[in-house]
Parts: structure tokens; C-alpha cells; sequence
């Protein structure tokens, strides 16, 4: 969002001497109240100045990229993730690639016996391991994965800011959605409900830009 | 960006009436001139509507998500590329897994003897010929890879825009970022200076949503 020369004047003013009243403004700059109205508009709306009745505008801190950040920080995982695809602790390293393959996925979420999740495998570990010559058709998927608790997950409620921020700090490429389930010993487990991955926020980013373009 | 009951009601008249000016517009709402300033306004600022002097008010028929549209149709592949990162066809697809792992990259430009861009190899394509047990130390990288010209590139100056619609459209996880080169028998070859990922993209929504939180 570009400013004009007369909001960034406003912007200043209200920064130096907030809170300060929509006349006190228009007096500093030797103009009508009527005049700044639509710019006082625009810039509590995009939310740079605050108004607060009785007291006046202040500065919030916030970029002029406040809207933009707006809609990202509204989105939850639920409303972008993808269908699970999951393969079992015991399968072997070869079938896991084949699933892999199948479903075109770059990472696996691994389960156990019960159907909880133990671990995730990606690529990157198959390869490693199928570089390596070991025999990926005797080994199971279980001793190459990550294993719980160093598994990085999200639940479909999360926003997919966090989601896409734990993908850059952790270095990964996807994320197990995953919902907690309470065993009837109070342990906890987790289910595997979906998977945001790089694509998913890729493609909403696609989305976003659509409406200009 | 939530519009007020009044704003959606200016959008209502503009889109069957317009172009319409402010005039009409405040005599059909029953309200002076002054009053719909600002939301006149935001309604412009935003995109919603579009503003000709002489003629008036028209709706360009884009949605309120015009602002987030514009912010990311701004920013080229050159403000968020990373750096590139080969292999030589000759190179062997060991050597080209090992030059993954040290660089942690998921995707490899390959190039010819002049280094210019001959092809792409990805974690996948690499994944594949391991599994099924070829030589990879005596197999060339260039026999694995995917060859120009079925190569899907960007320039530095393409918006990140594009590059993400053809992530997303052509299923894949990188794109070389090139620059054309012209050699004196007037044949066009292609020089690799970087590198635009899903990482990218999804570093930059994070950025994008680090103002809000």
C-alpha cells in the first residue's frame, strides 16, 4: 500500500505526538478537518493509526503491510491441508518409496500398530538410506524415520503462519496435522488427520495473487 | 478487508449504475458529497473501484483482497532467489545426491561443458534410480535428469507470482532462475543465477505475516 506525501505526513505527527485529535492534526498542517477525513480514513482502516473516540489517533506500530498480514494470520490449517498419507512402522524402506511414488508425496507420516502416530520419513531420509546400498527391502521404515517426540506437527486449528514458520525454522518440508487423542489411561496419542506441506501454502499464495492478475 | 454496510452499498450502485459520480451517488444514498468521501475513498485506495475524472465511479470487478494481490505482484524472483546450485552431466548420480545433502537443496541445475543449463535433477529423479538399484557411482547425472528443453525456468525481473503458478501447475519443487545468453552464432543458451523454491515462497509468507503477530 503506497502512502501519499500528505499520510506519511500524518503518520509522522501522530507517531511524534499521539494521541492527538483529528483537529489537532489538521491545525498542524494548516488544513480543514473535512480535508484529511478520507487520509484519516485510510489509515485507521489499513490499520497504521488507531482512533479511539474521546482520545484520539495514535500510532499502532503496524506496517502499511498490516492488511496483508491480516488475512494471513485469519487462515487455519484446516481450511488448506491435504489428505494424510501415511505408511506403517514396519513396512519396508522400498514399499515406503513406492507409496511415496503412488501418491506423489514427499513425506510420509509413519504409524504404528494401533494407528498413532510414531514418526515421518521423507525423501531425503529414504534416499540417504537407498544411496547408502543398505537393503531397502528388508529394512523397515521404522529405523530410518524421525521418531516422537522430534516430530514437528500441527492441529488443524493452528493458523498457517505458524504452520508455514515451523516449515522455515525446523528445515522441513511438511508437517503432520495431527489431532490428540486421550487413551482410556490418560496417555496421550496422536491421530493423523492431514499434512501441510511448502505446496499447500504455495498454492494459497497462488490464490492470494489471483485477484490481481 | 471488512467493508462497512455503507461501502457495500456504494459497491452495489456502482456495479449497476456506473460509471457514476459522487454526486449520484450520495443523491441515490440520500447523503451529501462530503459524508462518502472516505468511503469513496478506501473503496478507490483499495482496487474495489476505480475513479476516472470526467466520468466517475466504476467497478473493475476485483475483490477486497486487491490490497494482499498488489504486495505480492510487486516482488520479482531477484528479491527472494537463493543461490544456484549444480552438478555437471558428467557428474555421477552419487556425486549428485552427495552435492544434495552438503548443499541441503532438493533440486539440482545441470550443467553442460560451457556451463550453460542442460537439464534439472530432483531428490525424486534421484530417488528413483537409487531404489532400483543401478550403479549410481558409474551413472552420469545426465542420463537421470529431466533435459532442455522440457526445463521450466523464471527470470531474475518474473514475479514471484509466476514463478509460483508454475511451481504449482507444473508439480514441481524449484526453478532455475536464468538469464538468456546470446553466443556470437546467435544461438540462445542459458546462464543459471539462482534458485526460486517452495522454501522461498513460504519464507516470504512468513515475512508477510511477521507484521501482524
Amino acid at each position: 500500500m503506497e502512502l501519499s506525501e500528505r499520510q506519511v505526513k500524518i503518520v509522522q505527527i501522530v507517531k511524534e505526538k499521539g494521541p492527538i485529535t483529528g483537529e489537532q492534526i489538521a491545525d498542524l498542517l494548516e488544513l480543514t478537518r473535512a480535508t484529511l477525513r478520507p487520509d484519516l480514513a485510510i489509515l485507521t482502516m489499513s490499520g497504521i493509526l488507531e482512533a479511539r473516540p474521546r482520545v484520539g489517533y495514535y500510532y499502532n506500530g503496524r506496517s502499511g503491510n498490516t492488511l496483508v498480514a491480516r488475512a494471513i494470520s485469519k487462515l487455519r490449517v484446516k481450511d488448506i491441508k491435504s489428505l494424510p498419507v501415511v505408511a506403517r512402522e514396519t513396512a519396508s524402506v522400498y514399499d515406503a518409496v513406492v507409496t511415496m511414488f503412488t501418491e506423489d508425496v514427499g513425506t510420509l507420516s509413519v504409524v504404528d500398530g494401533d494407528g498413532y502416530l510414531s514418526g515421518v520419513v521423507s525423501r531425503k531420509d529414504l534416499l540417504k538410506i537407498a544411496i547408502s546400498g543398505g537393503d531397502v527391502h528388508k529394512m523397515p521404515v521404522g529405523m530410518v524415520m524421525t521418531r516422537m517426540p522430534n516430530i514437528i506437527t500441527v492441529t488443524p486449528d493452528d493458523t498457517v503462519y505458524l504452520a508455514a514458520k515451523r516449515l522455515i525454522t525446523h528445515q522441513i518440508d511438511a508437517l503432520p496435522v495431527v489431532r490428540t487423542f486421550v487413551q482410556p489411561n490418560g496417555q496421550e496419542r496422536l491421530e493423523v488427520v492431514g499434512r501441510l506441506t511448502k505446496t499447500n501454502i504455495t498454492r494459497f499464495f497462488v490464490e492470494l495473487g489471483n485477484d490481481e492478475l
